[in-house]
């Protein structure tokens, strides 16, 4: 293989970043860009960089960048500099290139618990569908209410990876892990307050998940969970 | 009895909500609406279609529905959907229909330790209201001055259920449930600052009561803390 | 009503204790012992002061004074104390008088999510019926089996109060509070590791339940849970 | 599909347990046993539970089913009731029957930073290879030396899993996920003191890793993980 | 006045301690010894010092030394090296020389909520008379029953400060604070269990004390609580 | 005495507040008021209660009367409704009447360990002030700058009650009361970031002081140490 | 030496601060002004004070005088009163006089982990440079691409004293630690979001660093971490 | 220089561990041992592979390998193993071989607030010593008595680099490094109770020490303190 150690194929942005041009090769997804606590200028200078790569001879595809929890205006700023992106305002989303390549591999499937899940869930849906896979997206399936997630008992067993978007108890995750055989990543959310205590609730309990098959990413890391679950689902 | 996981009548606000309009038949109190953390226009769409259910043929009544944590604009955007709901705007309530019905069942008496804890502890009282229970509202009997909530003793011990809303050392909830035979729901307010940690401090107090015949709900949750107390009273 | 600001019949322990003799005509359940913390000599006095107050002449009857968390050592010593007494280990608590009252007012039924949380749901069941309830345990209904607890919905819609035992995830709660109309009380236990937190995990969670109707108790308190659920079903 | 709501194929271990023998059909794996929490006579009704369903008439093959974090005394009771298992003391698990199946799937890599991390990283690989999966377990690659790890590269990049096995600081979960192209399950371990706050320490970090594809379970919870890597290198 | 940080009239215990024997001069009360923590061969050190410094010529009387939080072992230690000391096994202190010296300034008032705060209580009161105030103590007063602290309300407003203990809920500082013209020093214990927190929770109450007039000090910390009402009631 | 639970002169503020107008007979010093958290209604007509309370027949003096915690807005409309009040724009206080009163008792001294800290520590220095005693402030005596403090041991001699006030590491709560005889009351702030966790660090640290003599308010609570110290110094 | 208890050459702002004039003499560096929490008034009031000292007769130089986590306003106030400043937005930072001195000492070499820690990398490059120290500053060497890191070995272990700033899980400074001779100062930032907990989660990261050689500082503190470096680097 | 990445002398543990034999050409430094949390077995294979490598031909020399935290049963396996190692039992430490080297660099010293630190204190002091730095041990100055450390003025400003060892309220870190210029290393402890946190309230106290030049390893991490001190003085 490739020595990951040795061969960085890295970008000059001087004393402002060193994307990471040679992830894909490496582990079959390029870098993304977290635009939030980046400086505009910072964040506009890497876009610029990351066009500026894709259109130089002789590199390989990079595939699609994302840019993840990007403001209103970070966002506009990035689809300045890289023509084509497309930009979810819910899901706080660029992808340049814009169009979802076609889909191969397993199906993903996100299920959230709550309307106030619906930007983390559509955050891991795109990343999802952006990374090669095919996507299917349900909301409001909470337990309060259980035979929402019991009608889709099929969907839930032809999926090669899922995904739960769950605030407040997340409790969802426990309930649909006790019915699938495929792998569920856990998204807890800050929906809720209080005692919610801006996520550390459902993320504590997805991590106690009393069925198994259940693990956990950072509280609203949609970006991360869809990340997941299209590696796990690319042999599906 | 009805068969809770097999007949959803669930409205279709596809890619928004499930509403559980079943809940009111499965459970004997309708699905409420946590205003908080949705986005406009999803808080809108729920609300028309909460209009439309109600006045197509067939359905069974569902009740008054409650918007809680509702902004000052979010409760405007409601109210437009749904002529002749009420709204409060220190409790942050919204219900359609707007009177509360005629009441029922055991009295619920909301007691607050301070001036500040008002809001939650008249979205408690309203919770009670609208579900159906008298209930009183008593305000500022702190024990930092003993005689106010000794001044009540009378009006405790008449009570089916007892709702104790305080922030800071959440003392009053152990005073109380010492002298009163009906149960004593606790909410913990955010109301304090330093180590009252946001109402941490008050919720692990009540937590710990002394006395026994305590149990609490999240920091602020006067509307569950309402509900659960009309649900005590119902037969009471 | 009588004044229980002004007529202690409070027995004389000095130095030792105040046993709060006059709770059972205030509060309409007497007081408890919570033998965990306290020397062997002190608990020795208290029941034996008990013994004596309930010989004495002019008395009302008590009822049945429950001592929780008993040590193996400390409830024989009880039982030594207080012949007829009723000890359950697994439980840890000494009843006395041993028998259970007569059965009245509404059902209370304690469900638990595993094997591990019996000890703190025998102790809510053994509770509500030393209260006077009927009551009904249930174990073993985790969420990860969800046909468990669906097989019981009819069990549930019968009852006048449900005690939830959960560790770890704390699930349960949220799953039952949707299919039930009558209160639900929540015991987040202990059971577990790591990340549940000694039972932080199940009582945030069950805190955050987003089925409303759930109000929550101290981790592993079955004695406060059985408590309140007696005091709930007491007039269902 | 079967309806997984409907046909509980659950054991009568009234009072006990109620063991969900459907879970391999509805699942693909078993129900595995905690050990930890239970009383000794729970424990070994359970494994008698087991050993008679598995030889009655008619019953679907159950598959292995493992008894999880058993102390010396537990694990010796559940092998005198279920003869042929085989127990791990270093992993604290019985599993029964013994012998691994044949594997299928993808490898499931199993990487652990310290010895002292050894149990649960061994707990880990035996849950992977006994749900029927080639494993493989490499120990001691912490990032301190980091020419441990990336001496392995070959070896994570044909891996179709990956579990990491880490306490004090959890770096190794970030530096592994960021060399490979397979899914990472974090396993934080209790491993270090102080700071590390019992595993907090490893847990937040890695569930802040900033390599993505990292997904975490509970701390020290080697089955979880190794379960969660069986399922993904299910088709890989 | 003494310079404080020029004259230390310090004792050798090289590589063992340096006891403040100036801190009487200096403060008006000698060092105290924690026990807890030391090995008992450096315990025996001290305790030796103390007594060689207390009979050598010239120096002034060093006043009453208290060893707190002494194991058994470790008091036996300390009073074969300090003939006339006393021991007080349920405080866990040692004083010596053993007598209280004659009370002088105004009372010290200890009362505490439950019969498990005993030995925390106890230590408060002995810490003040050892310290040279007059000291009453009161047990078990916790505001589940009311009726208990009100019936002292002469002897609060009697004192000329007040220590109140009190583990769980904490309630009874700010009952105390609100009926009482003098200081009020809390001391939360770590009676209690589950979300006590070891303490944590009648810590935070306090600290929120809703009545004006509380200080607090550390979990379980009778002798600092003795200590700083010693030192308010000097001038009672 | 009065029997403080039968004679409350309470102010009707129906809805709003109970003022507790005999507090100042009852404990010696009057009710304050809480300003944050409150509405600006409700604000006024507490204010406006307390002047007509104080202009009416057959009243006992009051005393002063202490708004706390004010917001500019606030401060201004309590100064519109009571004529003659002070307002201290740093500290956030309104007193009224405005000017102090002749002093009596002991000396407090407070003193703050950084400029930042001066707000809470004028809080503190009025609060005593208008509670009656004769106060002195000092300000910015951290201990990196050693000879700061141990240039005032001669003012900290003279002190019947101290104030230390405190951010960050809270050590000169420590310092001070190693050379003080008269008791210390330690007010953590808010001041630092990141691990300071808005004053919970000095809040620990002064909590585990190990000198003794330190007793500790709420972070930030610098009228809860004035009034304290006014408590302590009273008889000084 | 010279004593530091007794000269201090201390300015007079008479109840806004005592600014330590003596530090660099007593400890080698002046000291700082933290700006936040500080009113404009009091800043510049301690801005003119070091103004006028400097230019006074007879004091020995003070050394560059470093304004740090400045506002833009606070920034230009702190100019306006000391000409000749230099003002570094991105690090907040404001240094009097501005030109940095000629370099002494060892190499200083910053290392950060994302563009987004750059502003706190920043602080602490600035600090090292104007306390005397060259100083390097290479940004953007996450774990995630090790590559990045492994091409700076020379540099590495060319410095004498390395400073790791990285938020998310810290893993960096775990990483250079095993590959470095000097000691590695961590700084933990609040970079990310959920379970970093504002920078809790890095910190407890580096706190346990698996790799020997690693001292922590306050999240964000680059100032202290420059200043750090510079004391180790002084003799490198 | 060497490629720390690619020549990795690695001893085969196999299964067991992957010592690090390269580090002290890589950075200065052997490996160390923690003993915690190992296995009888694998603690005395490592013991015998370091052994068995520092006898066999054309290896560089190790340095001296501690073996820290050690329980008296792991020190006497591992002196069995390797002949002529010093065992510490207050230090919990191993070294082998056992004299300490001669020294270089500048002077270490370790200054420790109360007796209870000793045995961190000493593990601090005996790495320094081992790892070739001439070193001094001061204890119990905590600052309740401020002569002790300004005794120590002179010592504390000829060291090169300073550790400071202490529990409770670890204030001694901040007042040593307003004293002195050169860095010091924190080492917070767990010597206290109750608020005390384990250890959490020190290390939170010391990372917001308000003088600067503090850094601050783990709780009770002597060695790492001791390794980093000698690093700092290694060019002293």
């Amino acid at each position: 293989m490739t020595d990951p150690t040795r061969t960085p194929p890295t970008a000059s942005l001087e004393g402002i970043a060193e994307f990471d041009f040679g992830r894909a090769a490496r582990r079959g997804y390029p870098e993304a860009v977290l635009c939030e606590g980046k400086t505009m200028e910072h964040l506009v200078a890497i876009a610029r960089e990351v066009g500026a790569h894709q259109h130089s001879n002789g590199h390989e595809p990079l595939g699609t960048i994302l840019f993840t929890r990007a403001s209103t205006d970070q966002a506009q700023a990035v689809c300045r500099e890289l023509p084509g992106a497309a930009h979810d305002p819910v899901a706080r989303m660029v992808a340049w290139p814009g169009p979802v390549p076609e889909p191969s591999g397993g199906t993903v499937l996100v299920l959230c618990a709550g309307t106030a899940d619906i930007p983390v869930a559509r955050e891991a849906w795109l990343t999802a569908r952006h990374l090669g896979r095919p996507a299917e997206l349900v909301v409001d399936v909470g337990v309060a209410g259980l035979h929402r997630v019991l009608a889709r008992v099929d969907q839930i067993a032809a999926a090669s990876a899922i995904v739960v978007v769950a605030g407040m108890d997340g409790a969802l995750a426990s309930v649909v892990a006790g019915l699938a055989s495929a792998p569920v990543v856990g998204v807890p959310t800050s929906v809720g307050y209080g005692a919610a205590l801006d996520g550390l609730a459902p993320l504590l309990s997805m991590l106690n998940a009393c069925a198994p098959g259940v693990a956990v990413v950072n509280i609203d890391n949609g970006y991360g969970a869809g990340h997941l679950a299209a590696q796990i689902a690319a042999t599906g």
